[in-house]
């Protein structure tokens, strides 16, 4: 059993909380807030769980073997720094990191530590994606494809309004590729592998993040074109486009659906799907499976894995937001 | 009632035929077709139809005010020119040059011929697009759009067996953007004006000309995605993001279905259409108008409105097609 020590009390970290327990090899016991009464708020529908709002001594805590973070995510590097140099392991909501020597700066830490770092990715972990990812043919019968996700925040209402949620802050590591647009970027990487060029063509918005944009990952027989945003509502499926046909998928993050058309007999085949309800199960089990396995071998093989993807995706993340002049103060202390 | 010559016996033709009829201003006198057989046989359908093998005793005919042509197109510039030198009005199948230069010498040639010449690019005369268009809320109330069209062609298996047929080959100014892309460039054209910028990440095929790919056209508050493929198959719709709501089309070609999602109320309103069984109907009796009342103010205004749109559009397609080395023997005329 794994105790659960959490950083930040929003919807978000109500349902990975769920999603741990519902997976029965963690147990909340620790809840840090900034403000106490956020915290005891956050904290009663838990039972016996420790209260805190000093940051060190949540760190400094035994009862803790795992912290999971989703704080904004500017914070996450720090916070993840000082959970592993206390000997934790630490599962960090997406974006991890705001550039790729952040990540790579963890996972040494992880390493010299013998702790892991898990970036919550969600939507590779999940089973429906895993089945996607078992239907595609070689890359030489892959012609491209088509993902998107795109949804509009309703913080995009502050903006107008002339303030700065985090979310559309540098100063926080926000915009649309860093919120919604790592899903999409996971998902193409996990699916067709590291791209050999890739091209951002971002709406930048007035609080010099993107809004939204078109991401073009080039591979060496075909193209994929990437489609995010946070400031419009977007109901396009993703599909990817093989020789013989295509499969179309209701969305790339969270898969619902998934079809087969077959070009030569000009049939659909609908193809069974196995729907978690809450989308966060899959990934608390894998990052479960790794800490209280951590010798086994298939165990072993997934978290490289794991990290060789984080490393591709923040290296096209951080080259995609300087083409565009997104700078994160992140950028700087490089 | 004009009296209608074509050339081309492909379905195609008979499809406008068919529409060209059905908006009784049109009546087929004259067929064209290098083999007299195939003309034959096309002909017999149509009643009393003069038959010609060759063109400029085809032109020469008094029994033609206007001529269809759709043969391959890279013939469709000189055929053009051959039909208004003899007088003849001329509707020419998308798209009707391979170069700016092209379409704007056949303008001048109509201008002074004081004949018309038309672009079949049958999209923008649909009762529905119209509809879309008048849907739109000022430029400032737009957020972007996805607008995609992407079918496979039977013909891209002779590709694969070594083949170069017409519609992939430089020599007859083939390709995807040539094809079904130019009905999206019209599309946005006609919808969001003429883009500042645009940009065309494309996928070459072993013809040296385009298979798929992805446009970026950017205006000075958003910017438009489109898609566009011959040798894969998408059931993409098609969406444009307002400030408000997102329009969700079914197609941006021949379109059948316009639903508008209001973000405030989440409500889905699905929007009445008219559609034409013949998507060729709307155009042929756009074309009609102008033709037998050439002075009336409003269909003046239309065919000064084609001749900007083709212009824009002609533009766009050159020098997308150049910044991707897809060169045709047209460009060398230059």
């Amino acid at each position: 059993m794994l105790r659960l020590g959490i950083i930040g009390t929003n919807w978000i970290t109500q349902q990975f909380i769920s999603a741990a327990h519902e997976t029965r090899q963690y147990q909340l016991t620790s809840v840090y807030s900034r403000h106490l009464q956020t915290a005891e708020t956050f904290a009663k529908d838990y039972g016996e769980v420790a209260i805190y709002t000093d940051l060190s001594t949540f760190f400094a805590s035994e009862d803790i073997d795992v912290v999971y973070i989703a704080s904004p995510n500017a914070l996450h590097y720090e916070q993840s720094k000082q959970a592993l140099q206390t000997g934790k392991h630490v599962i960090v909501e997406k974006p991890a990191v705001s550039t790729l020597k952040e990540w790579e700066d963890l996972l040494a830490l992880a390493k010299e530590k013998q702790c892991f770092i898990f970036e919550a990715a969600r939507n590779i972990h999940e089973a429906n994606f895993q089945q996607v990812k078992e239907l595609l043919p070689t890359p030489d019968k892959i012609e491209g494809a088509t993902l998107s996700f795109m949804k509009y925040s309703s913080r995009y209402d502050l903006v107008k309004a002339g303030e700065v949620p985090n979310i559309f802050s540098p100063k926080f590591s926000g915009g649309a590729l860093m919120d919604l647009g790592i899903y999409v970027v996971y998902a193409a990487v996990a699916l067709f592998g590291k791209p050999t060029q890739v091209q951002y063509t971002a709406r930048k918005i007035k609080t010099e993040v993107d809004g939204m944009g078109t991401l073009i990952f080039h591979y060496p027989d075909f193209q994929v074109t990437l489609l995010t945003g946070k400031i419009i509502d977007s109901f396009l499926p993703s599909e990817i486009y093989l020789a013989e046909g295509t499969i179309i998928l209701d969305a790339i993050n969270s898969i619902e659906s998934i079809r087969y058309f077959d070009r030569k007999t000009q049939e659909v085949t609908v193809i069974d799907v196995e729907k978690e309800e809450n989308p966060m199960v899959e990934e608390a089990m894998d990052f479960a499976n790794v800490m209280l396995q951590p010798t086994k071998g298939l165990y072993q093989k997934q978290y490289l894995y794991w990290q060789d993807l984080g490393r591709i995706v923040h290296e096209i993340m951080e080259q995609m937001r300087l083409e565009n002049d997104i700078i994160f103060p992140a950028d700087r202390k490089i």
